[in-house]
């Protein structure tokens, strides 16, 4: 096996990184299972699949599974902090896979090794923030100038037919993450997809599990190894209480800290209020928080405004995908000086007087300053992305150009697998239970 | 104010039912803020509205809240045991509503008081589990054999054109909970359904609130006065892990308690696992809980068989809408006795040489041995069913035969109000941060 | 057996108490247990036993314990309102114990009370919150004026040499609760205590259960049959952290609540902190609460002052041992009106326009609205008290006038006997473990 | 300033210590007004301390501190894994104080280290787990045979008469941990004491916080850095239920994880039983456990037996001061292959077919992995560790060689002190409740 077409930072880490992939993979049992019938099966011999995903050891065992389907895979980081390099190095140097992807790259690097996903004419994409089909779309509409440099420079390449025809070549594309599948549907709604994409987000066995377990517990790891400071006692404000924001409020509970919460939708405030946390606006919050965590999948949710209010010492991350939720280009601007403490903090220092910490440039802090989510739940959001991707192929042709859910047996099917191997057992329904649920004239 | 027609235990108690009215209308400003709106507007003007409800201090001030919005009302039980006799009272004698229902009524009372409530051909029904609806598609259907025997008489003395025109004179319905809902979809696939049916459960300010937080607090306060048993260092089974179950759940944990959960669905059943719940089919559960708890919705869910299997001294109480979740039929015939040691609470020995302790002969604890869900809950849910009530006026003959949803903002809305309420603030939407929501463009 | 000497309020309740103390039995076996071994080995014979205690169904199975070890026994109430009646009629009648106790007997009643259980001349006493050992203290000093009037016309019908015999015929007594032995520990400062007391409270078995998941439960489930509100979103106020108060806070917690604590005590305050609560002088807390609860043993905690600060609606329960924790002589004198509004609820109007909510009267909430501390935890309590009794007996002479600790041994047997009698097994040191223990020469 | 005697890895990482001994002394705000006092005071003028605690950002603190108070301060390491080089650097080139502590240091390296802090004849000691202590009694004892051969080259240099002088020389030690507390306990009791101790693990503010809140998050903290597993859903086997194994047991709960408690002492087993833990032998849990935590401070509490009935994968963890509590020389003989997966994770693979991980080769998994206790508790420990240095000096003389806590007052302040640099206030008794709680006479 030759190394093939690649851009990681230090090939000598391949060693390394398989042990780390080894180590996931122990974790990641239902993947293995689907991945032992790919083996068999082959259900995607032929594809030429490019994922833009976090580059770390659970998203090589789906790599591994993808080209165990029979899958020539491409594969780009969707954020430029998140690669571990010695997963990269493996994956290249022991599996033959193409990487594209380098901890720290800047953002021209980030956008070229989109480029490079998409120089091989994919017929899957998978996206974890929607940074590559948003790219490819961009090609595809001819909004050469909304994109990208990198991205304009392949469009100028290609030419009008050849973007075309690239974006013609795609059967389908996943999305991973919530803020991805808010941006999809914005396409959706603009007119403007043209392939199908599974929202895999949508799954149960995805979001109640990865978003909730998973963020919530890798958010504290990160701030935790960054940090080393104490939680209980503290006020942890979150920002959002959709699935990541209610992981993340129940583990900082779980640590002892006092939790205050953010939001913007009634529903969940009043979730966040009856779940026992007290709940108010950033403005309010922002006076009274130890540590500020963002998980809303919006922008400016805590302000230069918010941080002239808060105490001296207050530390800021974010666990939501894109750095936009804390307004760092304008903390930046008024901070009097800006020096690091320790790997992944920075201190602000502002001219009234007060030090603010932000942690890992606030970018997602579980995968800068931890190893993101622990593949235990990577598992199931993996196994719906291969599923996803078997299913594309499967029913090319006739899903039309919009965001879809995976179907619900598929779902259920995953959360069948992941329980027998954690060798939990549940009841099934009798047929006189069947028969109860189905019958309207049975009453008190 | 003449008394109007009605069949209520005691009239006597009247002044004790509108104190404890009022009581819980301290708990209530949702819906008393509409009801200060429906008296100025009247939106139910004209309405002959029939309720198939518990007939609790809420429930009354549902009640006149639909009164002040110009209907005449009536109002039967939903369940035998759960009717507060004091507040069946005070509504006929302090507001001259029309009221059937007696706690502890026989199967043949109950099912004349649904009778007495379809005597006055309503225009709108409110339901509780969907008996009245189902009585009344019987009517309807012409399947007079199959209907409670006070309700085919009802049927037989209309005669067929009666029927028909009993039924074709609603305008539509409403329904309360969970089991209801699956029964009313059962009815709609089975194509039965001849109106809308606005499923109130469905919305979020009902089903997240009342079937978490009411069910969950008030299934303990129920088992707690029924035995006054210590539940910390018990193991509790619940079986099932809906809203309901998750409720009962999080609050038997809250007290102190080791949960089991029981489940047929997988990915509920994996959320249980996750939570950090023992998940376990109820053949297993059996042999360990001190108390089990059904909230399935569904049959047979503790049979005879599990029964033998469990330790003497164990407690069996049902938080779900029909007694049917415990197979006492089964239990009642394998007793060698069967005897009250307290209010509430049946001993059932067994040949076996255990005995076993039923609370409220399966029948809702919450309501037959506590006062039901409490009035903050109860002002979402019943918040729904009047604007639920106006909305069926509002879009009189747009609406197809199906079960709907109350619309997002009318739900929202009632969400909005209850922060007001109680005095908890949240953020909104920046007119940048709408615009980031809504552009797909803006990436990494 | 004829009925003996008593004041109760209805013997013909005697079989439904009956009923409730064999229910409460069930759930005391490690108390059985020792009855068992007393009625073989009667170590009480030839003892007058006076006991004021909490009338309730778990006080029933201590006294007949005792009297199953050979002691005759004279039981009164310690507090007004607590009695169970159905209990005190059913020990009357049915096991021929002599009981004075009325709920809700005035003050004068339960002194008459207290002198009639000091008429037997006790060789042994029992107290709950000392109000026995300091009335027969008082007596033995000569202080008459500062005794009750009941008390004291005991002690100008004994004379002085009467009342010195009285005191000095007392082998010595045990106390139950943290606020008695507070007192007693005072006494001992003083120089006026005259035989040994064992303070039960002390005991692990007893405060670290009882007064933690005992009060922690029956305190909520007081407030939930007295109010029916919701907890979850409600901020609720707890007054004290010590055994008791973090009981409360924990149950309070994990019904949704939002939790404040106060304290005086530093070290407390910080343990409250650092376990998620919020933690601020009342002054503060009376501005934020929806429900305060005091169990500090002191008195005064909420004042006026307070009162006046709080929101309109605010509910206030005591559940420390006296009805001095709350000012409500200061709150009546203040209110325009006062009135009931369910039953343990009244409403106080102030002039200021709010309402406060005062349950119980001020009175231990989880004894006057439910039924105290439940069957499970008594177990260990009255264990204690029963072993504590037998103690005495054994150590008749030999123990100074102070406030003593049962033996750890006898102690740490409860714990064994109520692991044993819940099914629970626990790890024992090995040989090399204890040796390992032993020894300080091993170390890195 | 020149670099005084040392022994560590390497100075150049001096300059990164010192970033992170601010950013710890950030959190310690107790301690730095301690050592704001020190400086003005100067109380331990000529004092030569000896300290044996584990080389961290937090230990550099205290140092500093003592240093400010006029000692001359002599560090070794408490632990051959525990010890951060950079902090041993930045101690030795930033502030010129001795210390000899290298990470990962063999025995006979970790004793020659002790040995180097005896040599200056040392007037205080500081240990942490009672090896400094030791090793100094067994020289005043002429048990140089079983005395560590580095130490017992000192002895031998020494002489006997230059051992005796040496332990005279001590005024007093202090102890940090509940390991070495049980060690010198054993030691007054056999005698063999020579001067007074401050058990500083038995001040209020060191166990109840350090061992609870500090050993809970960061032994957590260990795990996930270690292994980066999903918690949510695991069975986690916690042995010990003392302070640290509560702290643990809380932790992991609060993540999700099912936890199992196993005990030795029946009232603790009852008390996690009442918390909800499921509780059983080692026997059993060894069956169902994921991840085992052995804080218990004795041996072989995970045996070879133990671990042949755990299943494949689980993984294995100690957070007791020892790495005596895994018994893993027989783990090793057992083993049919060894080796590393992970940083800090070691495969054992067993010849029945199953693999078990085991961390930090059964060292403290929190000082191995992580960082130890975050600062916010140190602080407290540290300023215990500070007051007790000064009150050894103050009371030269005057304390009897036994095992002292350090007096109620000076906990106190540290609490308040504590609380004040929280912004938490709380209540301070009014003159009428002193007066209340100082009296016995006043009753119902």
């Amino acid at each position: 096996m030759g190394v093939p077409e690649h851009h990681v930072a230090d090939l000598s880490k391949a060693a390394e990184g398989s042990a780390r992939i080894a180590w996931a993979g122990r974790e990641m049992p239902v993947l293995a299972e689907i991945r032992r019938r790919f083996e068999v099966e082959k259900p995607l011999a032929g594809q030429r699949l490019s994922a833009c995903l976090h580059v770390t050891t659970e998203t090589a065992n789906l790599v591994l599974t993808l080209k165990a389907g029979g899958a020539e895979v491409r594969l780009c980081a969707s954020n430029p902090l998140s690669t571990q390099d010695d997963v990269a190095a493996a994956l290249v140097a022991e599996h033959g896979v193409s990487v594209f992807a380098i901890r720290g790259e800047d953002q021209a690097t980030y956008y070229r090794h989109i480029r490079q996903c998409l120089e091989s004419s994919p017929t899957l994409t998978m996206d974890d923030g929607a940074d590559l089909v948003s790219s490819l779309l961009l090609l595809g509409r001819g909004e050469l100038a909304k994109a990208h440099p990198e991205v304009r420079a392949l469009g100028e390449k290609l030419g009008e037919a050849g973007c075309q025809a690239l974006v013609s070549g795609v059967l389908g594309s996943t999305e991973e993450t919530t803020t991805g599948v808010i941006r999809l549907r914005a396409m959706e709604r603009d007119g403007v997809l043209r392939f199908p994409v599974i929202a895999v987000n949508d799954s149960d066995t995805k979001h109640l599990f990865d978003n909730r377990y998973g963020t919530g517990q890798s958010t504290i790891d990160g701030i935790l190894r960054a940090t080393n400071v104490l939680l209980a006692g503290k006020v942890v404000v979150v920002a959002g209480y959709g699935w990541c924001g209610r992981g993340v409020a129940m583990r900082a509970h779980g640590m002892g800290a006092r939790v205050v919460v953010t939001e913007v939708d009634p529903v969940r405030a009043l979730e966040a209020a009856m779940d026992g946390f007290a709940v108010m606006p950033m403005a309010e919050a922002a006076k009274v928080g130890d540590l500020f965590i963002t998980v809303t999948g919006n922008c400016s949710v805590i302000t230069l405004e918010h941080a002239r209010h808060m105490k001296d010492g207050a530390i800021l991350a974010n666990s939501g995908h894109f750095d936009v939720e804390i307004d760092l280009a304008s903390l930046r601007e008024a901070a009097s000086e800006i020096r690091d403490v320790r790997p992944n903090v920075e201190a602000y220092r502002f001219p009234w007087g007060k030090t603010l910490f932000v942690l890992a440039q606030g970018r997602l802090v579980n995968l800068a300053a931890a190893e993101g989510h622990p593949a235990a739940v990577m598992d199931m959001s993996f196994a719906n992305q291969a599923l996803a991707a078997e299913y594309l192929v499967k029913t090319a042709g006739r899903l039309q150009p919009k965001v879809y859910r995976l179907p619900a047996d598929l779902d259920r099917e995953i959360a069948r697998l992941k329980l027998a191997t954690m060798g939990v057992k549940c009841d099934v329904l009798t047929p006189e239970q069947e028969r109860y649920l189905a019958s309207w004239r049975e009453g008190t």
